[in-house]
């Protein structure tokens, strides 16, 4: 696994990008996981009961999706347009971001998921974040999978759309890509699990509401995912594809810029 | 906070790239009105009790959502796609647009929302436009404190993806970043207040339907935002980056065609 | 008004050009319809009564919306992407596209509906189209309007991110606009008048299904609409825009190629 | 014809771009239908029943639109973004592809599908697949017919907007334009016959959840609708316009990396 990043760039720390690049983080996290958790809320507020029903399964797709749209397309030329710690360590395992870069962003992700989950509870008068739980007949190792393999399906859609350095026109709509593939999997995971493929986005809410019942998933599975979306698109892929002519050439890792 | 702007413009008055800019917010404004307003007569149309479910959330958010990227994206390059007060107070703020033009832009958006919420009213064969209102058992303070949390989001998102000078090929999605924020923000903020995050989307339907209950709130929260978005996008996003190579470089304020 | 195209162009009926036009109309319009007409049916064949809900509001929203960006996404760089009756006649006011070339996409358009309802007929085992119709308690007059304002908003986009000429990047996203901006007034429209702003989508199933109670309207409203469009982006936006610089050089007719 | 690309390509199989793009086109069907049909099982949890309702409908239609987008996106610049085996055959019968990699991409696309859903039922707890199927009333030509117009939109929709090599930047929004027509369709065939136009999307939950009944209908009907789209984009909308300047300039197939 490549780590030329992550020894003898002590200055990183404390240059103007990184700097930048960890609010940038910080700041549209805040407004995914504002918007994400928000959702949940306002659909507690029209309902007593927390049944899902498809129109509110829509609701919550939408709002992830929209947001994250935003959130990503805000932050992509400044930070990379993670907003999620698990994209960042797919990036980290693929070689593409440092360690220290990607602390950074870890810290600036959950402390935006925090705040956000603190303002919702302000502006709605003390109601509790609702989080991810596993729902009832749901096996916590098959909660686990889905989250696995959700979030492999985020992550490899964020290294072909937003990573390979191939990717041509179509970073354009790489954060389109990104917001979509959430939005999809929450119409598919929601009942199920709830679908967070971000630790950021269960942790916020889960210290605020202080909820932490299966917490784990949300960690264990997105780190999981992304991991090998990360390992598969970055020696399968883009590998594969530089062997003939450039042995190993396209495997320098890039600058947060650069994508 | 730069004022460049505000003086000795006196010829941006009559210059017709003022008159066009200004038309275009006008009529911008005016289709973006009619179509969110309006999906909320539609609902109003449906049933006869104007209780929110999920399914009507969905309908108010994609009529907001659709129709100001539609607004946007038509007067993106000709004044910069406001539609929104609370927008030009963000780039005023942050020295995007000068005072006059400031007011310009305002007497034509709140004049387009005006004229939507007429025609609304006059196909509808007099039903009376509904506006914003506070749901029962929030708070002034907490609808006040969601609006400015929403429309920071929104003008956080104008900023990085329609005026920042580094947005690069991004802004060809800007209209769709801009529109899909609101629509989110729709579906978090509807069930508790409204989720205006524009005062002239608050200020026509009040003005056609005589509805003032908690206007102030409609203004005040998108204001705050907005500015708050402004300063921390402008002093912290952009100046962290300029500082090392052009000391203030990118500072100079950008005529409209520029974003 | 111009009529630069109307005379002397013999030869455009039989330029390969012009069939290939034509043939891009008949086939998006035939797509289009069957996808907005055919969400209609799915929701006849769903419920036994025909009132609208807020989920099948949305469900023929998207239709549309979806739909119809395909479409004018496949026919933008051949046929310029009218998919619609009204849009031709607003380009046509506007002096865009010629006489003889408007005429040959009115018949395209208005065959690709007829033979999508025809297809939506067999294919659902004779289900009757549905088209659209007045809701009661809702005016002729009223329901005019409603189409006369909404065509006013979809033509006006069309003009402002498919035809004016300093576009510029903003033409990659003309499909999306056009599309959302119809989809957002269907969701206004729906439940008054059904909201055709496209005289082809009306035609096809009024013809297949024989319901003509108050079709003029489906006409007539989409045509005024799309005419004010014309004359005020081509006169107010994009003239006075030109007035300094190129006195009447912008105004010269584009070949649908151009846009 | 054209078979130019058929004979004489044995290195082709070992290619390092043929082992890519066929490892694309396995992860992008797989994350597409395990999406897909993942958000079928999604409502089979939440309801008990399996009777389709508007709001299901969105579920569905959203589910297989959003995921597409973002497996198109993911795939386009490496395989060219099929992933579906009646797209392959479309661009085989128009000589976009050779017929060895047509074969390639079947198998991957098959087992892509096939994995899906085999995770699907494990992360599920054993939930059967529930793939495609005639509703009760509908003949299964109708179904037939019913998939064949629908696979032609989405075809033709490939074609215009992937392969034209005149097709300029509207190649950027291509993947938007393929999930959305699939999206639309699905919303107009799912209450009739579930609206697959895709036979690996079929063939997978069939495999999985071992229901056959009807499954040549999601096979013939695709198939037909391809060959028809690719026939007529190729010979009447590509041909008619080369005629005059290029006599077969334009039919010379293309790489996968051209389109």
């Amino acid at each position: 696994m490549p780590r030329r990043y992550a020894f003898g760039r002590a200055e990183e720390a404390t240059h103007p990008d990184s700097v930048k690049a960890t609010l940038s983080e910080f700041l549209s996290t805040f407004i995914f996981v504002f918007a994400g958790e928000g959702s949940v809320l306002a659909l507690d507020k029209m309902y007593s009961d927390r049944a899902l029903s498809a129109s509110s399964l829509v609701v919550i797709a939408l709002a992830h999706a929209f947001s994250l749209f935003a959130a990503v397309a805000s932050s992509m030329n400044v930070s990379g347009g993670h907003i999620n710690p698990a994209v960042t360590f797919g990036a980290l395992v693929g070689g593409r971001v440092s360690v220290l870069r990607a602390i950074y962003y870890w810290i600036a992700q959950l402390l935006g998921a925090v705040v956000a989950s603190l303002l919702l509870r302000l502006s709605t008068d003390g109601m509790r974040p609702v989080g991810f739980s596993v729902a009832a007949g749901v096996g916590g190792l098959n909660a686990l999978l889905m989250e696995v393999v959700m979030t492999f399906a985020l992550v490899y859609t964020v290294y072909a759309t937003a990573i390979d350095p191939k990717r041509g026109s179509l970073g354009t709509i790489a954060p389109l890509a990104i917001a979509f593939i959430v939005g999809a999997n929450v119409l598919v995971g929601g009942p199920f699990e709830g679908a967070a493929m971000n630790p950021a986005r269960a942790f916020g809410p889960a210290l605020v509401g202080w909820r932490w019942k299966n917490h784990w998933i949300y960690w264990l599975g997105p780190f999981i995912g992304a991991a090998l979306a990360g390992i598969i698109y970055e020696f399968g892929v883009i590998q594969s594809e530089a062997a003939p002519h450039l042995p190993g050439g396209h495997h320098q890792p890039l600058a947060p810029e650069d994508y």
